[in-house]
């Protein structure tokens, strides 16, 4: 059989199956697989260079399937490789498969490398991935399949601006122009020339070929291949190819056949296949090792966390898989401090927050251990990146700088005051609020080392020394920093709003009110029982929080008190930004908000008995 | 004086009180004012047309200062306009100043439409603005001033997009080209060519000028004035235009002139001037009214809340205040439904969720009562929107569908598993969480005349009907739909799990135990008094929530019967998913985070005595 009926045919045995799995699936999306089989045939029978045995391999090329919802596709393509079942691919969407709705990389589908299905993501995860290939030296490639709806989202323009920027020939999009979204025609449906101007102008090399010709695909592979510039394959496609019952047609974005409609579907494209596919072996390729120990830095005097973080990340850089992503404020979050000693491991990706996250997504898939910092405001930019990063088991270290009304005159569009609502409400997050230099500067190598989505939380203001350089920060611990015999009440704060509780605590004991103090330095996981123990013992806790009472320290203070039906015997009081900021010095803000020292005695003296 | 001298003055004003301004404040961002000072002179002199005593006629053209930082060339146009004195000019950044670091839209400045200061947001803002003017047949024309930097965010191409497409002619965008951003260079740098040919890519009609040449400034306004596509007017500026000290120099960013500096400054600059500006007045312009009596639909049987979400909006199109946007999912979130009745209304942003929120506050301020709906899960991909629409004192209202694990197949990337968190932790918001379709249609009307941010989360699954549509649902109100003299615990749901709660009740009731069941349909504000009412008399609440077990309906329980430091005595246990959910169906999934009826049961007879 020559290559392109081969082609041909392993196109056909795609869709079929894309079929027979939604169908016996009875939902999914078998039109958007049907409309991208040629492109993935041909891709995966002549130029993928991948080794099945070993998904981690550095050398690998990277397939990301931008456009989820195609999954079946993918799942087809597994088959073929013969990693899954054709038993295990009619079982698909069903509770104790793997074969989910959207792709997601579990253990099961180790060659899923990122989770996709919120669309105009894959774009800035595969540009993560090529920058991540290059540091490492690797002769792989990265190839992006993407739907043509979701060149509606901005993302994707970002990722391709920082694409050419990076000059990343080593990046190629695939746009399967299908010309149909979920509710009808796309905003450009065919046009092809729209797409190219765009994507031109974005500093991209651009092809325009029939996606389900296969040798004008096996040509633009190739030119894609041999270009020095990041290349924008623009493919026309017909939705639902090559079975007339949905072919082209409105009404079938996410809908499976039914049992007839399917059979004579697979008819009408030349019935079941068992087609086998390998794939060619990546180029030899050696990694380089290296790297020296992590001297972290030691304070002996206050410092703004702030740039605490930027100097520990600077130590950081000893280890040569760190890297550090910008979205243009590294002089603000003080990343610029990493950037030189390591500027070949920095990533400017300028204000684009969205790439920002993406990219380091994609980084951590080529073994790098990507932090990226923007001030925590703008960290809501790029909500969805991060919501995903969770779904796509990613390991990625963020930090929000700039937190709450404390950063003073800017006023609230800069300042972070949902960012701990946000970041707890990511699942198996990590969420760090230190107060001083020292224990900043632990937490942040603590990040490095910490799987899942981590956040810092880093204050404007410099802010006195608490901690010697030899106290240990567990994760999930925290403070006692102050306490004696006969507290009536503790105060919990986290980072700027620990200062204030200790100045409280001073006030109050010149008033006769002992006050415990705690330093809840990591917000989640929380120290439950630390917290418990001081409302059993003091009766009332005063949780301060330079943040909105939503979903922060409070909350999380509440929810571990009550965690498991454990019995509620007390009063605890949350102080709290209620009101919506605006300019003014840090400290009048704090008072305003109610979140001062003497708002915090006030409060106290107010408190119910 | 002739006009190019008046501007050249006027301009030179403008960029002396920017200086003056921020040296008197010792912050701010004075150079990225001065490199737009002749472009603002020339608009607000000579093109702008506006009512000063009137900010909210609808005749009036629009400005949208994108560059937020630029705020102190705002105030000194305002203190040309005479609405600012020059006192209050130098009182910038103060706690007791309107005249904020950012603009803000207070009372004392009703001249200010919307806040800016998280870059790229403006232009999409001016999208609605021109889209809502253009419903309104309205004179007005939008111009909105841009920085250089913010290009890099993708919303910027969203806006792009979404203009041509919808053929405003009546909004134009003002690029600022200075070429330094906060840390260095931008990306492009001064390369208008790029930008041209990005933006004519995008469909806009793209003028290039010395954005310092008066007479070349007013051709490219009068020459956008005449064009009927969206015009782009790249103007090539130099950051700190005009004074030698910060002229074109990096580190100048956010960054005050000392005293020495700003006297030299203000001398290279001419000195001080008193200038006075007086806008043309709008158009002449009459608003059309009408609009009938809103018939909301009345339910006797089951439906899906997405359905009667779709079906509420369908019978507001009876006020023409009311416009729906959409994000390319309408036959999901029902919006369609509203598409039908109301086409001219409807307002189709494609997959592009941070512009349809943008267009939604811009839509507003002229006017509108904006309804914006896509999947609960892809309303984090506009986060930074929401939250800025409330430093906005925006009116909007969000419906995210598609909540929780209750979706099944499509798996984790289409689950609103975090837009609880996400939307309580918006300043002055309300949530709501209707169960049946009676209480949805009514909650939507109520949305539609509640001001600020309110958001509906609704449910993919038909459920069962509830109440009778003579049943009212306040905002801030709850249900207790099951009850008796000796309940022994409570349980508390809200959409989804409320139905799961019942059945939890009808379970533990043949087993002896009498359960309390609260819908907890406004999540926020949320009903305190009852909920402290249920846990005094039953001693336990369960809450049960297809949400993150963090921020949502459980964290906003406890913060209630904690509020203002009130005892808390007794035990709630917080029932909400915690891993990470795959395909399956609806109730499979709810099984297995434990969410079910069947697991309700289990954790009240596991719950402690």
């Amino acid at each position: 059989m020559d290559k392109a009926a081969f082609w041909n045919d392993l196109a056909a045995q795609f869709s079929v199956d894309a079929i027979r799995a939604t169908t016996a699936a009875g939902s999914g999306h078998p039109t958007t697989s049907m409309s991208a089989s040629h492109l993935a045939a041909v891709l995966f029978a002549d130029h993928f260079r991948y080794d099945v045995g070993n998904p981690k391999n550095v050398a690998n090329d990277r397939f990301v399937l931008s456009k989820g919802h195609g999954s079946p596709l993918l799942y087809a393509i597994f088959k073929a490789l013969g990693v899954v079942s054709d038993a295990e691919l009619l079982r698909l969407r069903r509770l104790d498969s793997p074969l989910q709705g959207h792709p997601a990389p579990l253990q099961e589908l180790p060659w899923v490398d990122v989770a996709t299905g919120s669309l105009g993501q894959g774009l800035s995860i595969g540009l993560g991935m090529a920058l991540g290939q290059r540091m490492a030296g690797s002769p792989g490639r990265v190839w992006v399949l993407m739907g043509d709806s979701e060149t509606a989202e901005g993302s994707v323009w970002e990722a391709m601006q920082a694409a050419s920027y990076h000059e990343l020939g080593n990046l190629v999009a695939i746009l399967d122009m299908n010309r149909l979204g979920q509710r009808g025609p796309t905003m450009l449906q065919w046009e092809s020339a729209v797409y190219s101007d765009r994507a031109r102008a974005f500093g991209w090399h651009v092809i325009e070929i029939d996606g389900h010709d296969v040798v004008q695909i096996d040509e633009a592979y190739r030119e894609a291949e041999q270009h020095d510039a990041p290349t924008f394959i623009i493919a026309r496609t017909l939705k639902g190819k090559g079975a007339s019952v949905v072919e082209n047609k409105e009404g079938w974005h996410g809908k499976a056949l039914d049992a007839e409609q399917a059979k004579a579907a697979i008819a009408e494209l030349g019935g079941e296949r068992s087609l086998s596919l390998s794939l060619a072996a990546p180029a030899e390729y050696k990694a380089s090792n290296g790297g020296s120990p992590v001297s972290l830095p030691v304070y002996t005097d206050g410092i703004a966390t702030r740039k605490a973080f930027g100097e520990a990340l600077a130590a950081l850089a000893a280890r040569p898989d760190v890297v550090v992503l910008d979205a243009e404020v590294g002089n603000s979050t003080y990343t610029e401090d990493f950037e030189k000693v390591a500027p070949e491991r920095f990533l400017q990706m300028f204000i684009a927050e969205q790439t920002m996250i993406g990219a380091a997504i994609g980084l951590q898939v080529t073994g790098k251990t990507p932090f990226a910092a923007t001030f925590g405001a703008f960290l809501t930019r790029a909500y969805d990146f991060i919501r995903m990063g969770a779904v796509s088991r990613a390991s990625i270290r963020l930090c929000g700088s700039h937190a709450g009304v404390s950063i003073g005159e800017d006023g609230p569009s800069q300042m972070a005051l949902e960012d701990l609502a946000m970041m707890r409400a990511v699942q198996g997050s990590t969420v760090l609020y230190p107060a001083d230099g020292n224990s900043t500067a632990q937490l942040v190598q603590a990040m490095a080392d910490r799987s899942g989505i981590s956040y810092m939380r880093t204050t404007r203001e410099k802010t006195g020394l608490l901690y010697g350089a030899d106290e240990k920060f567990p994760i999930g611990g925290s403070k006692v920093v102050r306490s004696s015999a006969n507290d009536s009440v503790t105060l919990v704060g986290a980072g700027i709003t620990l200062f204030e509780s200790l100045k409280a605590a001073e006030a109050l004991a010149a008033d006769g009110i002992s006050a415990r103090v705690i330093d809840a330095y990591s917000v989640k996981p929380i120290d439950a029982m630390t917290l418990r123990e001081a409302l059993e013992e003091t009766g009332l806790l005063v949780v301060v929080e330079d943040h909105w009472a939503e979903g922060g320290l409070g909350d999380a203070v509440l929810a571990a008190l009550a965690d498991g039906g454990a019995p509620l015997v007390g009063r605890v009081i949350k102080l709290a930004v209620t009101q919506m900021p605006g300019s003014g010095k840090p400290e009048e803000l704090r008072d305003w908000a109610g979140i001062s020292a003497s708002k915090i005695v006030e409060a106290v003296k107010a408190a119910p008995a």
